[in-house]
């Protein structure tokens, strides 16, 4: 019998974080003279802090924020850390914890354990950020602050500047650092990449995993369960980049199923199309996957045309992907050849530029195109400042409309989804009820949807998929009826 | 090759919270009564909302607050919950949710499916809880809400009261709704019982599971893996009741390893003791489960004293608990068995009713016997108004030192650890060196600790274990080799 898995849990380099904090220096320092401001202060950050369930004594397993993670990787909560922009030194300050920790959590760390860990020049306590900060400051007047303040362009959230004891003895500045060090995290290092390729790597053969085992019978929560235990067993991945989505039959057209109040718990059966959104994350950094394929492992023709519509999306656009193409056009490549998939394939009739114009791809594709990927599924980044999100279906879902860059990692995500909510309307509305052919669309009732995504890296002359799972169909029927994966020559 | 499990996920009766419902109407209207106060109001509850992961849109899967969960039973966030105390009819608030929500997150489902589903009077939306409830009003004056106001006496937070809209046309009540509530959280139904010995059941199973497939070399974190997979694609588990315990060698002496900073990411060396806190919720019902065992199998002489101490302990307390007796009592038995065998393997020397008075036993178990288990995993309700807690070693960490009623379901958990934090003090003061054998101790450095753990449920004449496990060194050892769980007789 095979090994149940390939590969191993990467060993994380240590340096991968003191090149992150290399890239902000520059990028600031370079910022800060374009102004004609003095190259002094300090970058302070406030790592996240462990949660209680309600008034509960329950802790959530804690996640870093992600702005601290880039920056400094630390796994523990309650730490803060800076980085002096005159001299480069990093600092950490790590919370002063009672004796009874050694107890009930474990061993005290000596400081110099942190120092050596994540590679910064000094590491002190929390209660001292005031003291050893103006201790370092080599400027003239109230040393300043560069906190982390700016909107989340996907949550319309802000982040949470540092808070302690003692800083109004400082100057705070609030809004230069967030979107500098936004902009170092869209750009991926080598290291970084490292880490984002074996996340795909592991993921993408839990994917396999799980189209080998499913059958009709099951729970889809059983193919979630299949899927976190290979990436935790043999990637070593605590965390997943997001709620699993294990949608089949109808629910492969809700775009975000398998939260709390949709829980993946429907039973599959034959004829089903299984919609898989399953990524793993690999200290901190994100993969985000998604395969669709039917339940029983043989497409009907109709599985097949609508899958087919999709992957020639998803692949013309990987075939486009270069420096400098708009992601905004690369969306509506996907539209348009889904459409004209659509059209070949009788759904729809008529002129598809037509259709372009009035919108049509977003009735069945709704959600955007796919999004920056690094330590957030959707990675920050998307909208920097002057950019402007559309209003048009579709297209206002987009997460970024940049033209991409070298060592950005996008997901090419294109989908094509039959949903009551967008269809009835379009095709009730006098300007498109005329492109649908009204009886086939019908024959789709209950189908559900087809998404294909994959984690895609711009090079400098295109670009690398970093996702390795079956995509034709004749891939994914083979290898759900026991070929091995890759397919033997 | 046998079936990997025996089990299926049970069917929830939706009367369960029905029924709880009602246990809070009898126990509130009685005390009610009995301070001369009019049977009018509502009881009004706020569920938890989804919460986002710092600034970004990565939303945790929701897990509804336990007060919440205990009266309504509602899986989806962004409820709230009525109960009339003249009628005692339930109605529940749904939030109103935007139409996209159909395409994003599924069906939005009318108000008819939440009252079908949770079996309640009526359902309205939450923009309309001033007007439904004034309407409902049969009293005089302004009606009053009974809020949940009080503190969790493991956490010491507070449960947050109702907010919303409106609630200035009531009058508020804060002080009597908690402690009613949380005392009928104490004691179980029936149907409480049948979620609790299901967790019980496929947590026990997983246990087996592990405890057969654990081996030198693997990393602690794939045991929790192999626990977390067996309980959710067996037992539809989604959540586990607190994050595992998955300690080996020293970090077994470490009573609540796992967290992010201690993450489970040793690797096991032959003969290194495990000890394994793991344990599966189901519909809200948790379990609460440690096994320990060598890794490779086999029992030292060392490891198998200090294992049968803690199992007579264990032993000794579920053979003596039944209604009307004192938990601090049998806390106290616990350490008492477990000095005793200390003795008798010649770690400890003298008089044991010495060592009690000089609480030497919370050396060895700095941790309380046991805790309340329900919807919480530390369940609410050890510390009932009027009572205290002790200020004495291991006595002031007993998260309850009530008297056993029947129907409750707490955990029997003694352990015995070997802490250098605890033992270096100890055995240097003047008071308490006299009592180790100093030789034998140092034997034990590196060794960690034992902690063994059932889930029992206190009944009219005794108790009933529900926990499943091999416990005996000899049912350890065969079925670590392959024999079959229960044992062939």
């Amino acid at each position: 019998m095979a090994p149940p898995s390939s590969l191993t849990p990467l060993p994380v380099p240590p340096e991968l974080h003191v090149t992150n904090r290399e890239t902000l220096l520059n990028s600031l320092r370079r910022h800060l003279s374009e102004s004609s401001r003095p190259l002094y202060g300090f970058v302070l950050l406030q790592g996240g802090e462990e949660q209680n369930r309600y008034d509960t004594d329950h802790t959530e397993l804690f996640r870093q924020e992600s702005y601290f993670a880039y920056l400094f990787g630390v796994r523990e909560p309650g730490f803060y850390g800076a980085i002096d922009i005159a001299t480069g030194k990093a600092v950490l300050f790590a919370p002063r914890l009672p004796a009874e920790y050694a107890v009930w959590l474990g061993e005290i760390k000596p400081l110099s354990y942190f120092k050596e860990r994540y590679m910064v020049s000094t590491v002190h306590y929390t209660d001292e950020i005031a003291t050893v900060l103006h201790d370092e400051y080599k400027g003239s007047g109230k040393p300043v602050l560069f906190l982390l303040h700016g909107i989340n362009t996907d949550s319309d959230l802000f982040s949470k500047p540092a808070e302690f004891q003692g800083i109004d003895k400082f100057d705070t500045d609030l809004t230069t650092l967030h979107p500098v060090l936004t902009e170092c995290r869209v750009i991926k290092s080598d290291m970084e990449l490292a880490l984002i390729q074996f996340a795909n790597d592991i993921s993408s053969e839990a994917h396999v995993e799980v189209m080998r085992k499913i059958r009709v019978g099951m729970y889809e929560y059983q193919l979630e369960s299949m899927f976190l235990h290979h990436t935790y067993m043999y990637g070593g991945c605590r965390h997943c980049s997001y709620t699993c989505i294990c949608a089949t039959g109808d629910n492969s057209a809700v775009l975000h199923y398998g939260h709390a109040a949709a829980p993946n718990d429907r039973i599959l059966e034959d004829g089903d199309l299984a919609l898989l959104d399953m990524g793993a994350e690999y200290n901190f950094y994100g993969s985000d996957i998604t395969c669709s394929y039917p339940v029983n492992g043989k497409f009907t023709p109709d599985q097949a045309l609508i899958y087919n519509a999709v992957l020639d999306a998803h692949n013309a656009v990987i075939s486009t992907m270069k420096p400098g193409v708009s992601w905004l056009d690369m969306h509506k490549l996907a539209e348009k050849v889904i459409l004209e998939s659509l059209k070949r394939g009788r759904i729809l009739v008529g002129n598809v530029d037509d259709m372009m114009v009035k919108r049509l791809g977003a009735v069945f594709m709704p959600h955007g195109l796919g999004h920056l990927l690094g330590i957030d599924t959707h990675d920050p980044g998307g909208y920097p400042k002057g950019t402007e999100r559309s209003k048009e279906p579709g297209l206002k879902s987009l997460r970024t409309t940049r033209e991409l860059q070298e060592g950005m990692v996008i997901t090419v995500e294109p989908g094509c989804y039959f949903i009551d909510a967008l269809l009835v309307p379009a095709m009730g509305n006098s300007n498109t009820t005329k492109f649908f052919n009204h009886e086939a669309v019908s024959r789709f009732k209950g189908f559900g949807g087809v998404r294909i995504e994959s984690d895609v890296l711009v090079t400098a002359n295109g670009c690398k998929n970093m996702t390795n799972v079956p995509r034709g169909i004749s891939e994914i029927e083979a290898v759900m009826a026991g070929a091995p994966w890759p397919l033997d020559k």
